[in-house]
C-alpha cells in the first residue's frame, strides 16, 4: 500500500488539525501518511501525539496557498505549495493518493496542471457523497464546471459509475440526470442532449432525476454540472443546520420536551450521522490522472482522517485506472 | 373584496380536495370564492359540505387539463378548460385571483395568454416561500424558465422585492442573486451581468447567496434561474422527507426512545410545521397582468384553503400594479 499525502498547510486550522488527523488515520488505516508542509512546524505539532511507531512522515513544502489567493495565480507561481509539492509526490508515484483542506479552486487547477487530464476527460469532476433513504449517492460535478457541455456530463456518468463499482461496491449503480422534472423535455439544452446520448450507452441509465428523488435512493450516481451541484450540496449542508437548531431550540421548550429528548439522544446522534459530512471527509476528484481528495476548509481531525481513508480506498482501486479503461470502452467503436 | 376563483378540476384529487380547501377558505377568510369546472361534479361534492349561508360560488367550465397534457397544446385546444376559463375571470375583473394545483406548465402558459405579461417583463417566474431561520424567504424563479437571461435575473430581483414589500412586510428586503460561491467572479455568465447590474439598482442587493445561505436568515429575496430553484426546492422536499423518516424509523428503535419521542412530540410537531409546504400551499406567478397561484398537484384541503389565502392576499395588495410601478421606477431615467 502507497502512503498517502495530505497538505498540512490546508483548512481553516492548519497544521493541527490536518496532523491530528494524519495521526488518527495512520493508527486506523496502518498505511503510511506523509504530512506536507512546513516541516519545523509540523515537527512540534507532531510532538504533541503519541507516535510510537506509527508510520507518520514529514515532506517539506514552504509556501502556503491562502483562501483567498486565486486558484489559478497559485497554480503558476506557488510552485514550492504544499499543494503542488503533495501532486508532484502524487506524479512520481511516491504516494498514492493526495489529501487537501485547502483552497479547492487551487487544488483542482494544480491538479490539472501537475497529474493532467486522463485522455478523454475534457472536465475533471468532484464526487460527493449524499447520504441517502437506502445507501449513498454519488452527487457529481459538485463544484468544478460551471457550465458543462453535454459531453461532459456524460463523461461524469461514465466516471460516476466507476465510483459506484469500485469505492461503493454497487455492481451496476443506476445513473440518474438532474433536472427540473422527469419528462425528457425538461431540462437544459445540454441535459437533453447528454440523456439522449446516456440512453444509448452500455449504462444502467435511468433518465432524469428531481431534486426530491436524491436522497429517496432512486440512484446511485446523480450527474450534473458544478453550478447545480454545489448549490444542492450546500442547500442540503444549510437545511440540515437549519433543522438541527430548531430541533436543538424546541428541545428546550419545557421540561416534559427536555425530558423527552434526553431519553431519545441516542436517536439523535444517529441521526446526526446520518447528515454529518465529517463521516466522509473527502470528495475524489475524478478525472484527473492521479488521486487527489477535496476535504472542507472547515475540517476537523476526524474529518481529516477519513478524508485520508477515502484517498486510501481510491488509491488501491486505482480509481483513474478504472476511469480510462470504462472511457475507452465507451468510446470504443461498434458500441 | 373580489372574489377568488380556484380550480375544481386541477390536483391529483378533483374536485373532492378544491372544494373542501375552497370552503374552507370561505369559511377563514368570509370572502367569496367561485369554483371553476364542471357544475354537477363541483354541486355533488358541495352537497358534502356544510354551506349556510357561506359565499361559496360555481363558474361552469366543462374541459380538464391533464397532468399528461401538453402545456402548450392545452393552451392553445382547451379554450373551455378550468383553466383558461378561470384566467379569463381574473381578466374580466370579475375575481381578483385564480388559484389552481392543475398542470402547472398548463397554468403557466395560459396565464402568458390570457393575462398577457406586465409591460417591462421578459419572463414571468415562480416565486415560492422558503422557511428560514427567522422570517420567510422567497425564491424566484422556482421553476417557469430553465435559462433565463441577465435582464431576466434582473427582473426577478425587482418582482422579488415587491412580493418581499407587500406579502412579506419587509420595507426593504435584502437581495441576494443564487451562486456556487461568494466571489463575484463565482458563479454563470448571466449571474454575474445580473449581480454587476443589480449592484447600481436602488435596492438592498446584497450579492451572491450560496446554498447553505438561503435558510440561514441571509437574505429575504434569492433570485436564480427557473432550473436551479426548481433543484433547491425538490431537494429540500426530499431532504426534508428523508430526515423526518428516519427520524421516525429510530424514535422506534428502543422502549426509552419511544418514550422520549412520547414526551417531547409537541416539538416534533412544531418542527414538521416549519418545513411544512402545505402551510404556505401556492405560490404566485408573478409577471403576468393578474393575481394567480400555482399550487401543488398532490395538495390536501389545508393546502388549497392556504393557496386561496396567498391569493385573496397578492390580489388585496396588487401585486401586479405594484410590480409594473416598481418596473417603471427601476428603468426610469436618471436612476
Amino acid at each position: 500500500m502507497r502512503p498517502v499525502a495530505i497538505d498540512a498547510l490546508g483548512g481553516d486550522h492548519a497544521p493541527g488539525v490536518a496532523v491530528a488527523g494524519a495521526v488518527a488515520a495512520a493508527r486506523e488505516l496502518a498505511s503510511p501518511i506523509v504530512l506536507v508542509g512546513q516541516e519545523e512546524a509540523i515537527r512540534s505539532e507532531l510532538r504533541k501525539h503519541r507516535l510510537s511507531g506509527l508510520p507518520v512522515g514529514v515532506h517539506h513544502a514552504a509556501e502556503v496557498v491562502t483562501m483567498d489567493d486565486n486558484p489559478v495565480e497559485a497554480m503558476r507561481r506557488k510552485r514550492g505549495s504544499s499543494i503542488h509539492v503533495g501532486l508532484e509526490l502524487v506524479r512520481s508515484g511516491e504516494v498514492g493518493a493526495f489529501v487537501s483542506a485547502g483552497n479547492s479552486g487551487a487544488v483542482m487547477a494544480s491538479a490539472v496542471r501537475v497529474l493532467g487530464r486522463l485522455p478523454g476527460v475534457g472536465r475533471p469532476a468532484i464526487a460527493v457523497e449524499l447520504p441517502s433513504r437506502s445507501h449513498p449517492v454519488t452527487l457529481l460535478d459538485a463544484g468544478a464546471n460551471v457550465d458543462p457541455k453535454p459531453e461532459h456530463l456524460i463523461e461524469f456518468a461514465v466516471m460516476g459509475d466507476v465510483i459506484g463499482r469500485t469505492l461503493r461496491g454497487i455492481p451496476s449503480p443506476r445513473i440518474g440526470i438532474v433536472s427540473n422534472g422527469e419528462e425528457p423535455s425538461k431540462g437544459t439544452e445540454a441535459t437533453r442532449l447528454a440523456d439522449r446520448a446516456l440512453r444509448r450507452m452500455p449504462l444502467s441509465y435511468v433518465g432524469y432525476v428531481e431534486g426530491r428523488d436524491l436522497m429517496a435512493g432512486k440512484v446511485d450516481v446523480a450527474v450534473t454540472d458544478g453550478f447545480t451541484g454545489n448549490v444542492i450540496l450546500k442547500t442540503i449542508e444549510g437545511f440540515g443546520s437549519f433543522l438541527f437548531e430548531a430541533l436543538r431550540k424546541t428541545s428546550r421548550s419545557n421540561v416534559l420536551t427536555m425530558f423527552g429528548f434526553l431519553c431519545a439522544r441516542g436517536a439523535f446522534k444517529k441521526l446526526h450521522g446520518l447528515v454529518d459530512h465529517e463521516a466522509v471527509g473527502g470528495a475524489p476528484l475524478v478525472g484527473v490522472n492521479g488521486v487527489t481528495i477535496i476535504a472542507h476548509g472547515g475540517s476537523s481531525p476526524r474529518a481529516i482522517q477519513n478524508a485520508i481513508r477515502v484517498g486510501a480506498e481510491a488509491a488501491a482501486a486505482d480509481i483513474p485506472g478504472r476511469i480510462l479503461e470504462a472511457l475507452n470502452t465507451a468510446s470504443a467503436p461498434g458500441r
